[in-house]
C-alpha cells in the first residue's frame, strides 16, 4: 500500500529555553560545550537560575525535523510525550500549528514536560542541557501502530535510547515500519550519546536501519576513529543510505557503494547552530519523499539547515517552500 | 533621605507569546491592529489555537521598562503578580536574571500567569491580546511600602487600571511615593485604555502624577483631539514633565513651560515594535536618575527603544550600557 504520510518522527518532546552567553559562562558552569548533556531536576533548577534572561521555543530533535518537513510541504506526524502543563501546551500548539500531526495524549501525572537549557555562545555553537521530564517515559503504548505503518519513513531519534522504556517504544516502531515495508531511519543525535550506546547501535544499524543521519563527530565516534572517510565507508556497508553532515563543509551521502559530496549553502551570518542536523534531515527526507536523487536530497538538507542556523531557535522562521 | 533604588515599576506580570502573521490573519480574526485588547480564557484558547508557531518571552510593560533600566545600569525593582506555574517561573527568572529586584510572592491558587498573544505583521506593528490571569489581582497587600518609599521614581502602568483591585494597589503605591517625596510616574499604555479611563486619569494626572509617558495616539485620545501640539500643551499644564513619543518622528518632552523635540535614532531594520514605549521609558528614567537634562533623557529613551524594535521581543538582547 502506498504510504499516506511521508514521515513520522519519534523523539523526546522538549521545549527549549535559549539564552546567549559568553565563553566564561560555559567554563564557570562546567558545561560540555557543543554537546547534549542530560541533567536532573535539581541541576535544571540551579543551571536555569544562573542563566541570563532567555526565550522559550519548542524544540526536540525529531519534532524539529517534523516541523521542517511540514514547512517544506511534506506530510509529517510526530510521536513524543508531554505533560498536561503549560510547556506541554506550548509544544503541542507549535507542532500542530506547523502542520504536523500530533495526537499522543499528554500525561496527567508524573514529571513535567521536558525542557532543554540551551546556551548559545558568540561562535554560534549551542550547548544543550536536557531535563527529560515526562518525555523519557514515552512507552510502546504511545506508539500508534497504524500511523507508523502509514508513513513512508519512520525517523527515530538516537537521544531516545537513553531510557529503557523509550528504547522499547522505538524498537516497536521500527518493527512495525519494517513489517509494513517502509524505510526505517535513525539519527545518531550526539557523539556522547553514540558513546553510551555504541555496541547496541552497531547491531541496530546492521539489522534494522535503512537510512542513518549523523554528523562527523557522531559517525567517527561510532567507529572509534578520527578518519571520516573510513567511518563513511564502514557505515556505507551497514545501511542502505547514510547522510553525513560536516557543518560548513557540507554533507556526504553514502549509498549502494556510491559516495556523493554536496557543498553547504552559504549563510550570511550563522547565529545559532541549534537544529542544523534536525533540519538537514527534514530537507533530505523531503527530497526522498518526492523522488529526488540523493544529491538533490543532500542539497535540500543543506538549504533547510542554512535557514535554521541564521536565527535563534530550531524551528523554521519562514516557509521553507519559499527557499527550494 | 536619598533613594536607594532608582525606579520601582508596577504592572501586569505577563509572558508574551509572539508569532509572525500576515495582514490577512489580523482581518480574519477580527483583531484590533496595533492595540492591546483584553481577552478572556476562552478567547485566549481559541486565538492561540489559530496562531502560527511562536516563541515565548517575558513581557509586561512595566517589567520590560524595569529590565531596560537594569540593562542601562540603573537600580530597578518590580511589583506584579504571577502564579506558581511554569510561565510564572519563566517570568520570575527572566526579570531577576536581568538584574531587577522582584520579590512579590507567586499566587498558589486562582488563575494562571498572564499571557499576551502578540501578532507581529510584516510592517513590524504588534497587535496584543492579553489574558490577564492572576496579574489582575495584584492587591494592595502585594505592594512593599518600604520598597516604594526607597525608589526615586514609582512608575505605574496604565494597563493596571482595568481591574478594581489593581487600581487600588496603584493608588496606594502612588500615595506612599508621594509621602516619601518621590516622583510619581504613569504611562498611559494604550489609546483604548485611555478611552476606558479618561476622566479618572485626567484627575489622577492633575493631582497625583509628576511624570507621564504617552505616545501620540494615547495623548491625543486623552484630550479627544487630533492635534498633537494642542494635546502636548494641555498635558504640560497638568504634570511636571510629559515625555511623548511619536515613533519615527522621535519624541517631545514638555516640562515647566518648555517643549523639547528630540529626533528618533535611526534603526537599520524595524522588526517588531513591541516594547518600544516601555524601553523609551527605561532610557528616559535612566537619564533622570543620573541627573541628565531632559533632551538627553529623551535621547536615551530613543536609543533604548531603537534596540528593542530591531528584534522580536520586548526585552533587550544586548547590554544597553554598550549603546550609550
Amino acid at each position: 500500500m502506498e504510504p499516506t504520510l511521508d514521515v513520522v518522527g519519534v523523539g523526546n518532546a522538549i521545549v527549549d529555553v535559549i539564552a546567549t552567553v559568553d565563553e566564561a559562562f560555559i567554563a564557570e558552569h562546567d558545561l560540555n560545550k557543543g554537546a547534549m548533556t542530560l541533567i536532573d531536576a535539581d541541576r535544571a533548577t540551579s543551571l536555569y537560575a544562573a542563566m541570563p534572561p532567555g526565550i522559550e521555543a519548542s524544540g526536540g530533535s525529531a519534532a524539529n525535523t517534523a516541523a521542517g518537513l511540514a514547512s517544506l510541504g511534506s506530510k509529517a506526524a510526530y510521536l513524543g510525550k508531554v505533560r498536561d502543563d503549560q510547556l506541554g501546551e506550548v509544544f503541542i500548539h507549535d507542532l500542530r500549528a506547523a502542520g504536523v500531526g500530533f495526537d499522543v495524549a499528554p500525561g496527567s501525572e508524573g514529571p513535567p514536560t521536558a525542557r532543554c537549557l540551551i546556551q548559545v555562545t558568540p561562535d554560534a555553537e549551542r550547548t544543550m542541557n536536557t531535563f527529560l521530564g515526562i518525555s523519557a517515559v514515552l512507552s510502546p503504548d504511545d506508539i500508534d501502530d497504524s500511523l507508523v505503518a502509514s508513513a513512508g519513513i519512520t525517523y527515530c531519534e538516537g537521544y531516545l535510547w537513553d531510557m529503557e522504556i523509550a528504547k522499547e517504544a522505538i524498537r516497536g516502531a521500527m518493527a512495525i515500519a519494517a513489517d509494513a515495508g517502509r524505510t526505517v531511519s535513525l539519527t545518531l543525535s550526539d557523539s556522547f550519546c553514540v558513546d553510551r550506546h555504541r555496541d547496541e547501535w552497531l547491531d541496530l544499524l546492521t539489522d534494522k536501519v535503512d537510512l542513518v543521519f549523523a554528523n562527523e563527530a557522531e559517525i567517527c565516534s561510532l567507529f572509534r576513529t578520527d578518519d571520516f572517510d573510513s567511518a563513511a565507508k564502514q557505515i556505507g556497508s551497514m545501511v542502505e543510505t547514510a547522510a553525513l553532515t560536516r557543518s560548513a563543509a557540507g554533507s556526504v551521502v553514502v549509498s549502494g557503494g556510491e559516495t556523493i559530496a554536496v557543498p553547504a549553502v552559504s549563510v550570511t551570518r550563522v547565529v545559532d547552530a541549534t537544529g542544523a542536523g534536525d533540519l538537514y534531515a527534514s530537507g533530505f527526507m523531503h527530497g526522498l519523499a518526492n523522488g529526488a536523487d540523493l544529491a538533490r536530497c543532500a542539497e535540500l538538507g543543506g538549504i533547510a539547515a542554512g535557514e535554521i542556523i541564521s536565527h535563534i531557535g530550531a524551528r523554521p522562521q519562514v516557509a521553507l517552500t519559499t527557499l527550494i
